[in-house]
């Protein structure tokens, strides 16, 4: 058993500032060492993952079996399809799912704080969320293997889209439609923190007008919490406009399905007078007629698992960054921009137009 | 450690007709055992779950502090909100929370026949699928709580909705706005399961025409698979028929959602001269402004959750066998039968209709 512990043991002698034979006795409370010392060397060891148990055991041989995913939310269609896949590939190993869900920025700090499936499992998938240089560097401490899926996770093997690329493409797909006052709806968490993906999207949205040559304007941006009732409200908001836009590209379909709910409760056609774009290829983007750009999620969690795979095989993976590509898909939602938007942008915003 | 086992050590000794000792013997690899004896002993003590390891003697003391979920799909609204709940619940309890995916029937067999959680966890949940008698006593055969969410699994604990009244009230809805002629789409999964959700929503829609003295018509009834694009198929199926429907229930709001699609693109107002309602109130029926019957799903989880901690407390639930309640949730997808619908029913279906 003590070969097995070895090397935690000497982590946790380097830490304590005392030998290993001290750690030693002080966790079988052998004589030889004082209390104060012998309490903070259990605690360090705690710390450290040292823990003389048959969970602490298996760890040490690598092979709980089990991997943990680790989603901020379990019901949106982009981190439940993104498990399924990831489920898929692990379960055919024959590997268990565990998996944790943290809710808001103190959920996720405690996750990363108190680390609680130490010892419980052999790797790690963290599904797109703000995560901190510190974080990855406490999650670096269960030592085991760790990837990201749907984004940059530090420097670990990860799988994602180019969300950059893929705005562009959107907005891109809107100007050579011949719109010039192109909006985005952006969007934030409850807690109002920005994430990854949306941060990249903006960026592509900026790119993409100005290949176009036209000025982003930050005016023209609208920052409202993720979701159908967000994506609904930045639409108010966008109708009361002295000078509207004729075009709106949506950070994600569901977003742009709350905007279209507005479009329709005020009569104003799509895409006569409106153009709507999302990000996703949602199930439900296709019975909405809406123009998206296609990311294939289940595809990515599966890449997650086969990275899972790679690192408990004990290589590293042969491509640990992986970009999966996107497309952009034309519906009905997109069209050049009429006259009416254009009388509508000379100040009679809001007000429901019929045909 | 030799007491923690006894029980199992008499249920092997029993299952291989021999002493305890004997038992005890094979698997301690002591002498006075026979090889094909310490073989045979040895295989039914693994099938008895009976098994010297870390994970045998923690469950011999009822606590792996893991709850497995089964679900057929981690991906749909209903599964991945019901496993939101759960998940919630028992991770405040700090219960981990391991899922398995089984898809189809040969999965569901598979899971069955081999209880891959054996020795695993303290419990199992169930999310609404197909189980028959058999499925649900290899189960007990894990010698674990089980739950049943989503729909009942045998006699034991657990959390739905009454799916034969929620249906019933989205048809009386649409008899007192007038409707006579209502279809009513049902759904199957790929292989051709009708699942038991769709088996009292039918009867529900049964109830409520016979209520309204519209006598029921089996040809009034299209069956496609579940989802979007059946629905899709099913209301492409209805527009053919020589008298199409003013009205239909479908299963749930993705199928509804598809419905809707096809009236879209086939020019047919809704709901002028189509009403069309659901099940489920999933979040994007809002935006869409379907008429539907609200259930609660994330609450379903959360009940089912507390149904595992009061039974890995020890008791019976209070009430092992809860319901909740569903409403009917009126949009703009519904509204009395028009006569223009009547004419539709003349012969021209199918034929786009302009306004």
């Amino acid at each position: 058993v003590a070969s097995q512990h070895s090397v935690n043991m000497a982590d946790v002698a380097r830490a304590a500032g005392v030998s290993i034979g001290t750690v030693s006795r002080a966790l079988r409370d052998a004589p030889g060492v004082s209390e104060p010392n012998r309490l903070r060397i259990k605690s360090l060891a705690e710390e450290l993952s040292y823990v003389v148990s048959p969970e602490a055991s298996r760890l040490s041989r690598g092979s709980t079996g089990r991997v943990l995913v680790v989603a901020p939310t379990l019901n949106r269609w982009f981190y439940s399809t993104m498990l399924a896949g990831i489920e898929r590939v692990l379960r055919e190993a024959a590997l268990d799912v565990l998996i944790y869900h943290v809710e808001g920025a103190a959920d996720r700090h405690a996750f990363f704080a108190k680390l609680p499936a130490r010892r419980k499992v052999d790797a790690v998938v963290v599904i797109a969320f703000p995560v901190t240089d510190d974080d990855v560097r406490r999650l670096e401490l269960m030592g085991v293997a760790v990837v990201g899926a749907g984004g940059r996770l530090g420097g670990h093997p990860n799988v994602g889209i180019d969300d950059e690329a893929a705005a562009a493409k959107a907005v891109a797909h809107l100007t050579a439609l011949g719109h010039r006052r192109i909006a985005m709806i952006r969007t934030q968490d409850p807690e109002g923190y920005v994430w990854p993906a949306d941060t990249s999207r903006a960026r592509g949205y900026r790119r993409a007008l100005a290949e176009a040559g036209i000025s982003a304007d930050d005016a023209w941006v609208v920052t409202v919490p993720w979701g159908v009732a967000g994506g609904a409200r930045a639409m108010e908001e966008l109708l009361q406009w002295s000078e509207p836009p004729t075009a709106v590209f949506a950070h994600s379909d569901e977003v742009a399905i709350g905007a279209l709910q507005t479009l329709r409760r005020a009569d104003i056609p799509v895409p006569e007078h409106m153009s709507i774009v999302g990000v996703d290829n949602h199930p439900l983007a296709e019975p909405v007629d809406l123009t998206t750009v296609h990311q294939p999620v289940e595809e990515q969690g599966q890449v997650a698992g086969r990275l899972v795979l790679s690192l408990l095989h004990g290589g590293v993976p042969a491509s640990p960054h992986v970009m999966l590509p996107t497309s952009l898909i034309v519906r009905g939602s997109t069209a050049p921009p009429d006259s009416l938007s254009r009388s509508l942008s000379s100040g009679i915003s809001g007000v429901p137009v019929t045909t």
